[in-house]
């Protein structure tokens, strides 16, 4: 067992889980990420229009769940949560391939979250590009 | 602060943190994820071929590091660790892209993994078709 930290939250129009999109392509709203400022060292090479992952902690979901119906459909046979993007799992970490589209003090907008209002940030990382950019 | 469990081990032949190259693409070897049998149902449509991402708790990452070198490389600016994929950072998870060359019980070998031998594994999810393949 070992302890994840936050590091900031998402600050979202979506309040609900219903509200959410099921994923960011499919409606999902632009948000920010507001840090916290003891890891504003960490942060402070992000800058707008990089292309990042946020990793989130979907503090909602149900953590026995082993497997779901995909998509919330109930004719959907159940499938192990291995197999899906479902926050209905063992860790419920989410992961959040964004731009960002502004930044500010100690926060970051970004293009499409589905994240709803409050949830936990627990890292950001940078997507990679081809070995010759590394 | 939240509780992440391990769902299970990576098994390979990179023993220490210098034996593991920095990208799975370059020079990783295969590599076996051991999965705990309470988790056997959320893996169970878990299948050869499939592309997944392998999250894995980075346990030797210094989670006190705010800004590194990136690569390692002494000449390179300090740089804040969330604009870099370093292990040594707040919530130390990595994530890798990999595709599931066989399967037996319980465990899954994948094709190219850059974690060490023991690293814990904390969650599998599918990498996201198409809007038309959900």
């Amino acid at each position: 067992m070992f302890d994840v930290i936050s590091i900031g939250h998402v600050r979202s129009t979506l309040a609900t889980r219903a509200d959410a999109p099921r994923q960011a392509d499919e409606g999902a709203p632009s948000a920010w990420l507001e840090l916290d400022p003891a890891f504003a060292e960490a942060a402070k090479d992000l800058k707008t229009g990089d292309e990042i992952l946020v990793l989130t902690w979907l503090d909602r979901g149900d953590r026995t769940a082993l497997s779901v119906h995909p998509r919330g459909n109930p004719d959907a046979p159940l499938t192990g949560v291995f197999s899906t993007r479902s926050p209905d799992r063992p860790n419920p970490i989410g992961i959040h391939r964004v731009r960002i589209a502004e930044t500010g003090s100690n926060r970051f907008r970004v293009d499409a979250l589905e994240a709803i209002d409050g949830t936990p940030v627990i890292d950001i990382k940078p997507v990679l590009g081809g070995l010759g950019e590394r």
